[in-house]
């Protein structure tokens, strides 16, 4: 069997920084094509009992994550623990509900939780042939020139050195992999604060474990400069996130007592507020997480070291692509592999970082972009009316016009291409929609005679 | 004396980190207003014999840099050892040149000795009572609860913690403090390089001591993809900076032996390189600099630690802005001071930052801007052209019109507001400038009707 091999794995173990969401999955990805690889994560292995799961429960996979999962075989097995969600619910002040599809019929995107998918690809590493997994391993520092990893043992406090020979940083927002990059000279490297922290809160199952709102939908509060959300799991509960100014007369600064804050959301969310028992409770005892934006360039260090996911490209979650992103170089990195063979480092790292620096660069945009669209614009009938318009667009020219959050979230289109071709279409839309009062208007001779112009005009 | 005093120096001594140009400049004013200034240094003491001076040997001094030196009343003494560079002499491929005045009639930029310039403040500080200078002693780290400085004396080895009450950060680009505010939750922070580095170099003496090109201008050697540039010593030589990139065709990578490196600068710079009989021997020993764009906010810790100079915004020098808008640092915080008295600390740091973020971002995009003038347009005829034009319509509305470069260099206009003005007179030159082929087409009648039009529509 290792004689078909077009390398010796003796001669060149891999190894992996962080065994998160990415970490496990390029793990497994890696050792498939038959190489050793050495993991190690600062945490406790999370399939221990007494595991504290950290931040966000619930996920939500689309079209890239499962095309990723689907090159390891897992896509079906995570399928089966994940819920579909068709569409936006979007809840007002007065507890009205208004619902839009995120695609097509049969299209969704799935709520998932972290820690089952996390547990799920760390037992399958496990099993996998060449993969050796080390828990509780924090990098202390790395020296580039010796190729050397610092860990502290976070069980015994005992250091030691560990040498690599390629190191892949898969250890999230806060790298220590990257750190390590930083020190070097040229590397551009840059975070970014929302002024918007997000509390996680807690909407209960129903009786019998009935899920007390829409079960296939991501909800949504959309408030102006506020929003929360909600994505339901399995138990018939929901994962609420309500993100929210840290400083001004609506922040978490104001809200500085249970009475303040049970004033609060009874009064902007009225529907909600009575399924959430343990709000008062909640609000105080969980964290205020921070939501930041990081870029850096390069993601390479020569043919040694290079960067996927967050520690590479974190983003704000606002169009949920964070995991899908990640999960995105893990199959774009095996893609460049079967390509250029499992030897030649140096192409590898530097085609990887050419072709996903800017398409990850182009997604922390949306990102942000799609911030003020569910916080604010999803709230505006207007707005509601331009993407049923835009639905009956992709209709009708089917393969020629595809709405810009299904190029993101039900295609492979790489996210530059999709958010350069979003733009113009949403320039066409603006020139439209003065033309159109009501969903039926799309049907006018006149309208569908701008339409058509502007498809021409595309073209 | 001491019960004039609006505040007790003893009860809070300030401490300054960094006793660069900003941070002994920055010393002698907190001292002049009577506090007591503790100064921390990481590098040995400059006015020591056998001092390594580190980058740039001379720096371009303008408005803003002398009105903060007059601020303490040194100007006049740095004066002596300035030398006044009246415009811009553009050196072209075949040695012939082309002059630009940087202002009117009887203004300049002063080329000054970085050294010289650091130890006669040092000196000033010293001789100021309530200064203290403490060499050799580099930051580890900063406890930001407990207000304690981790220094390493440099001599001895020996660490150990000094406690602040007010930190001012002015320890350059690379600053120790700002490291400390970088760990901090919501700490925007960027550092990008441009793919260009810098090499000094020199143009020696002629016989005598005399200047071998004109001693009264900066001299530029524009070449389109890098460029050199040219500032006169008070013995007769000059440092030249060549600004060139790291990697193509043309570039420090493909310059590898002597021999190429005499062949390309005897091809591109040939009126220069007779005169730099030291230039194989310095372009292979001096250090290839890098050149960083650093942004971070905030740049204040509570009402405990403040950055100023390069710490808070360190910039490219194609502006010759760098150490000016340091030193306006200085004289803009001696202004609230003035306005808000000694003691209230937290009302002074946040208005210096709101102040100071906006100008000194637009001071970085505006180095960035002239870097792109300094190494293409200069040499450009049209542009040179549209120089003069505006000269002519700054000469006919006055008070109306001030270039762009005036107001960076020979104002005190903030700089976001320079740039903004810049902006839209750059807008009107390209409207302008189709309707003229030459000097004289300024007075024509349809031009001068133009330039009016434009004049009115912009009050």
């Amino acid at each position: 069997m290792a004689a078909d091999l077009p390398f010796s794995p003796a001669a060149e173990p891999l190894t992996v920084m962080g065994a998160g969401l990415v970490g496990s999955l390029l793990s497994l990805y890696l050792a498939r094509r038959g190489h050793a690889v050495q993991v190690f994560e600062r945490r406790a292995d999370p399939r221990r009992a007494g595991f504290q799961e950290g931040r966000s429960i619930n996920l939500a996979l689309s079209d890239r994550g499962w095309h990723a999962l689907s090159g390891v075989g897992v896509a079906n097995d995570i399928r089966q623990v994940g819920i579909a969600m068709t569409g936006r619910v979007m809840h007002d002040v007065q507890g009205n509900l208004t619902r839009q599809p995120y695609g097509r019929e049969g299209q969704a995107i799935y709520s998932v939780n972290r820690g089952h998918l996390n547990r799920r690809l760390l037992d399958l590493a496990e099993a996998q042939t060449g993969v050796s997994l080390h828990f509780g391993q924090q990098c202390l520092g790395i020296d580039l020139k010796k190729q050397q990893l610092h860990l502290r043992d976070t069980t015994t406090q005992a250091e030691h050195d560990v040498p690599y020979r390629r190191l892949f940083g898969t250890d999230g927002a806060f790298s220590a992999v990257r750190a390590a990059l930083q020190r070097q000279e040229r590397f551009d490297y840059s975070q970014d604060y929302l002024e918007y922290g997000y509390k996680e809160l807690t909407i209960e199952a129903g009786p019998g474990g009935a899920w007390q709102l829409e079960k296939n939908a991501l909800h949504i509060w959309p408030r102006g400069q506020y929003l929360m959300i909600a994505l339901p799991n399995l138990d018939g509960s929901f994962n609420c996130t309500l993100f929210f100014p840290y400083e001004g007369p609506e922040s978490f600064a104001a809200l500085q007592t249970p009475a303040d804050v049970t004033a609060f959301f009874t009064r902007v969310f009225p529907d909600a507020t009575p399924l959430m028992p343990a709000l008062e409770k909640e609000f105080f005892e969980h964290p205020t997480g921070s939501l930041v934006t990081i870029r850096c360039f390069p993601w390479k260090y020569d043919d040694d070291v290079l960067l996927l996911g967050d520690a590479a490209h974190a983003i704000v979650p606002f169009y949920g692509q964070g995991m899908n992103a990640g999960f995105e170089d893990c199959s774009v990195l095996n893609e460049l592999l079967d390509q250029h063979g499992d030897a030649d480092w140096a192409t590898i790292f530097a085609e990887f970082q050419q072709q996903r620096k800017p398409n990850n660069d182009a997604m922390a945009d949306l990102a942000v972009y799609n911030f003020v669209e569910m916080r604010d614009r999803v709230a505006d009938p207007r707005f509601l009316l331009q993407k049923k318009i835009e639905a009956k667009i992709a209709a009708q020219y089917p393969g020629r016009w595809t709405p810009l959050y299904s190029q993101v979230t039900f295609s492979h289109t790489p996210y530059a291409e999709a958010w350069a071709a979003g733009q113009r279409q949403d320039a066409i839309m603006a020139r439209l929609m003065p033309h159109i009062a009501s969903e039926t208007d799309y049907d006018q001779p006149d309208v569908q005679a701008l339409v058509q112009q502007e498809m021409v005009e595309r073209t």
